[in-house]
């Protein structure tokens, strides 16, 4: 009966909306997926954080990579590089077909929402997966060696060495919310902010439109991406040095501030919880760290307790 | 020294042309390929023509299926089944390459003869291949049953079982010759019409803009893709009794009446020598079911040779 909306972007997030999917009721479950990181490679449209959601949902994802799919096959990839084409972007063979069928939703003339859902279908996903907009949003890293690099060039082309400097979303003031995924927010009673780079997958989510403004008025719960000093995925602990920030879950929780009621930290972070406390959000710890689908399914009940049990505005 | 250009479509086409790559020099021969059954698939530009002569000069073709590559994997096409998307065009993993790589280097502002010279120089084909055209043009069928049909559906999609009434080149009364092209025909001794089928394949090489005149100053030679009362592969016999005509080599002779100066038929079509004659077009008889590299080069140094033999308006 409790409406859970979940935040998330690409492989951290999509573990715990894995566990989610496990312990909710299907109707009871939206994910909201970060789109900043779409691009469009050979002329197709490429969704890297709603794929790795709807593969970790549908269990075709490798749980190796973090990415792509389980019994992937390089083939394609392998003539690509012979052809000494642009292989910076790991197209897989099963992957592929993913991103013709979207890019042939698309031209079709349904707009994101309705090509993802089409795709959960065709995939077997039973959880309802709404993408941050349907309007195209572009996440420009500008970085000290290359100056602005497309969000993809930067994580994956330059796996995120250049130094980050600062980073926009362009194309955000225009986006909208679609409306079905409006309702679905507005119906919700608990949103949880997945333990995905806030800057770079959970902010982007926020900064479509009214969503800030939809979702201040349900429980908050967000789950740090940082554990220990570390991020076990990704750039957000190395950006926050490059903003001469010491990376800590404290931080993280510093960026929802306002937003969240209670934040999920990892026991190596206790120390940090008085900081927390003292920004008006409660902390809760426990084991962050997801290594298999049992952890996964033990911390997405965790979080859900913890966020039924608060109140907005403690 | 004798400049050759050959007119070609696919399977057929595409194993003669493999002959007259290893009998002239590389500078000697230009294809001019068929692209009226180009079509956009999955958002991807696909010239099943130009791939197939391309894979066949590189020694990458399947020979046994006649279209698509050596050591093609499906893995791409198995999920696109799984997913019950569109199947009716098989679309193996080392080919999908070739499409993606095309489709880019079209979106980044090519033209199709540029891009197939970036294609060929990365598959390592050394012949100069070109598309018909830059524009688009698009054979459309008229069915009995479906009545229009894009090309690749009526032969792809339904097996080319659907019967035949008409069809047209959408696109072709504004489409244009390269001037790069142009200039390598201008400068051709000699034309060979590739055993291709003539209203789909090389009538439309012809009905751009003044392909016909820029040829009729050629010595030309067509060979017959009809042998004995069959086509070896695609539509053409069947074509013909849907015209209610008796397919023949002849029948195809009489086609390119008026532009062709020698015909060469295979030796199973020997009685229909006189009417060829008859017609003002000088017929070769030899052995045109190309089972191997071996008669595939055979046959093209016979056609070559009769072609050097011959003279304008015999």
């Amino acid at each position: 009966m409790t409406k859970v909306v979940a935040l998330a972007g690409g492989v951290g997030g999509a573990k715990l909306v894995y566990g989610l999917a496990k312990i909710l009721p299907k109707e009871d479950l939206t994910v909201i997926v970060n789109t900043g990181d779409d691009f469009v490679h050979f002329g197709l449209n490429i969704s890297p954080d709603l794929d790795t959601v709807m593969y970790n949902l549908a269990e075709i994802s490798n749980e190796q990579t973090g990415w792509g799919r389980l019994n992937e096959t390089w083939n394609c990839f392998e003539e690509l590089e012979k052809m000494k084409s642009d292989n910076w972007f790991r197209l897989g063979d099963r992957d592929l077909a993913t991103h013709l069928e979207r890019t042939k939703l698309l031209n079709s003339g349904l707009n994101l929402s309705e090509a993802t859902t089409v795709l959960c279908k065709k995939l077997g996903v039973e959880t309802v997966i709404k993408p941050m907009s349907d309007e195209t949003i572009q996440t420009i890293v500008t970085t000290q060696e290359y100056g602005d690099l497309p969000f993809q060039e930067y994580f994956v082309k330059h796996h995120f060495e250049p130094r980050y400097i600062s980073h926009r979303f362009f194309g955000i003031y225009s986006a909208k919310i679609n409306a079905d995924t409006r309702k679905i927010i507005h119906d919700a009673d608990i949103v949880i902010i997945c333990p995905s780079n806030p800057w770079l997958s959970i902010l982007p989510i926020l900064a479509v439109e009214d969503m800030k403004q939809l979702i201040s008025s349900k429980v908050c719960v967000a789950v740090s991406p940082i554990v220990g000093n570390r991020a076990l995925k990704g750039p957000a602990a190395k950006m926050f040095h490059e903003m001469n920030i010491k990376p800590s879950a404290f931080e993280v929780a510093k960026i929802y501030q306002g937003m969240i009621d209670g934040f999920v930290l990892d026991n190596l972070n206790s120390s940090e919880c008085d900081l927390i406390r003292a920004c008006g959000i409660i902390p809760m710890l426990t084991d962050t760290i997801l290594k298999d689908k049992y952890s996964k399914e033990r911390l997405a009940k965790e979080v859900f307790d913890f966020a039924s049990q608060l109140k907005k505005g403690n």
